[in-house]
């Protein structure tokens, strides 16, 4: 619980939220210890924090007024306190003024936010997509799935995407327009992968980890791309599961397998929204949302989207 | 067998070899199949192939005189018939002349050769290999890890080394000079590595896979890299092992992990040699070999090499 203060000091903020993201990674910071190198993990008794959107109600900084939309990571709250020293806003970009006239606030935790730069960095940086690149992407109903799916489709690519049920299978192939899509619960997943992209892939945009890594090892074409943006399969498990017995395909295939996140390419911010808001406004890409109404309902939101439940980005609406 | 033909036509040559190289992958062509993407297996009744040393006895080839020194693929014989119409040279790179006056011929087989290659272009081109850079390098008493090593060193990098026994571990201290050296017979690898390196690594040139790889992704600095030029501890084994289970430290962290085969590095061999030549000829480079004498040692070779009973260059002297 945060108590908001009577009194702001010189440089704060007191914002009323609206949106709170819901994102996978914050399963990861709800254990003992988080992985190496990854966001720390939450103390117990402390409040979660994560991105959202909100309206200022009362400012002393310069450059933020009553009736401002901002971004910010002090999520999971009804109000938030943003101080200027600094303090709640460790490991983030700090806050910032969103110009809501054009799409709805929410898009900017999502196809023009973190979700939507996700999909961005990890098909143009790391997985260098290029001109007849065949692509494979997995969690494709996701929010950064769903993203990558539809602008590598919009790039011309031949799109195949998986995910974890016979409606979302449609979702793909109806709503988001892909070449190919299949059910990971197949019992044989290399097998559903070959009958999607008979010919092999470029790139495999990896948000699951896991076996589907192997799939992808034994799919790709030589020289082909693993862009790493999760292991969502992993996240909520109890014990690390072993990798893929196939590594050595890197070897034989030349194969270049990349982590990233999408926090070290906020200078392509700009660039992104350029282009996935251009194909926001003129209808050419999906931005599907699952709601989650009231900040009682986030810890069920998280066990949905963990679960597969939800489709396209996971927002908790505060008001 | 070969049978030496009485005759030779048009732009053949009839080469008396002199020295046939041992190299692990000799072991992947051995079985039923091979990995995808890699070089095919042998059938049963035909002669193995592999790199060569030898000299021409007779030529029907412009440019190639009696007694010139020549490097082609048409090992494990004594006598080889290298044909105008490429029979013998599928998927190789021809045959080639040799300056042999400054080094002896078989550096063309190690360090100015293949091994030499693997060695260079996986520390520059594909490990990126930066200044202040930590190195591990696995199998570092073989015959790329060795080379591997000692450039890294002359580079001015701290070398960590890891091979498979005490006395090559001070091979690597006191012949190689490397900073620091284990055996990687050690009960925990992890922590091995750990000691050998306490403040991380920002590159792992991989010869080994396995549970190496696990280590190196645990010990990699943020936005390490991994240089995956084999994968040793696999080609001998009955079934393909599990891959480690830390492979979300390749997102957590940035890493990047790719593979290569130097035979797509041809273009560098000029490059390589010009580094590598200069070392050799200045002695600050060690080129050591593990030599076995005769046609009929071949098998002995290649078993002592894949069980890490050689170091350096395995090779085969045949005449």
């Amino acid at each position: 619980m945060v108590t908001v203060p009577e009194e702001l000091g010189p440089g704060d903020i007191l914002v009323r939220n609206s949106w709170s993201s819901i994102d996978p990674s914050v399963r990861m910071r709800l254990g003992p210890t988080g992985p190496a190198g990854y966001l720390p993990p939450f103390r117990i008794g402390e409040t979660l924090t994560g991105l959202a959107i909100g309206e200022v109600v009362r400012s002393r900084a310069p450059g933020f007024a009553p009736g401002d939309t901002v971004l910010h990571i002090n999520g999971f709250r009804e109000f938030a306190v943003i101080r200027q020293d600094g303090d709640t806003l460790a490991g983030a970009g700090g806050v910032t003024r969103l110009d809501t006239g054009e799409h709805p606030p929410q898009a900017y935790l999502g196809a023009l936010g973190s979700a939507g730069l996700t999909a961005y960095v990890g098909l143009h940086c790391i997985g260098e997509l290029a001109g007849g690149d065949v692509v494979w992407i997995s969690s494709a109903a996701g929010a950064v799935g769903s993203l990558a799916a539809q602008i590598a489709k919009l790039r011309g690519h031949y799109v195949v995407g998986s995910t974890g049920s016979t409606e979302k299978v449609r979702f793909l192939l109806e709503e988001l327009n892909l070449d190919a899509a299949f059910d990971y619960h197949m019992p044989d997943l290399t097998r559903a992968l070959d009958s999607a992209a008979p010919d092999g892939i470029d790139l495999y945009f990896d948000n699951v980890g896991g076996t589907h890594l192997g799939a992808a090892l034994h799919r790709l074409r030589p020289g082909g791309r693993v862009a790493m943006a999760g292991a969502v399969a992993s996240y909520d498990a109890e014990t690390a599961a072993a990798g893929p017995d196939n590594l050595f395909q890197i070897v034989s295939k030349s194969l270049t397998v990349k982590g990233f996140r999408a926090g070290s390419y906020d200078h392509l911010l700009g660039d992104m929204r350029a282009e996935v808001g251009a194909y926001l406004r003129d209808g050419r890409l999906v931005a599907e949302e699952t709601v989650f109404d009231g900040l009682e309902s986030a810890p069920d939101a998280i066990v949905a989207m963990l679960r597969g439940r939800t489709v396209g980005k996971t927002l908790c609406r505060l008001r």
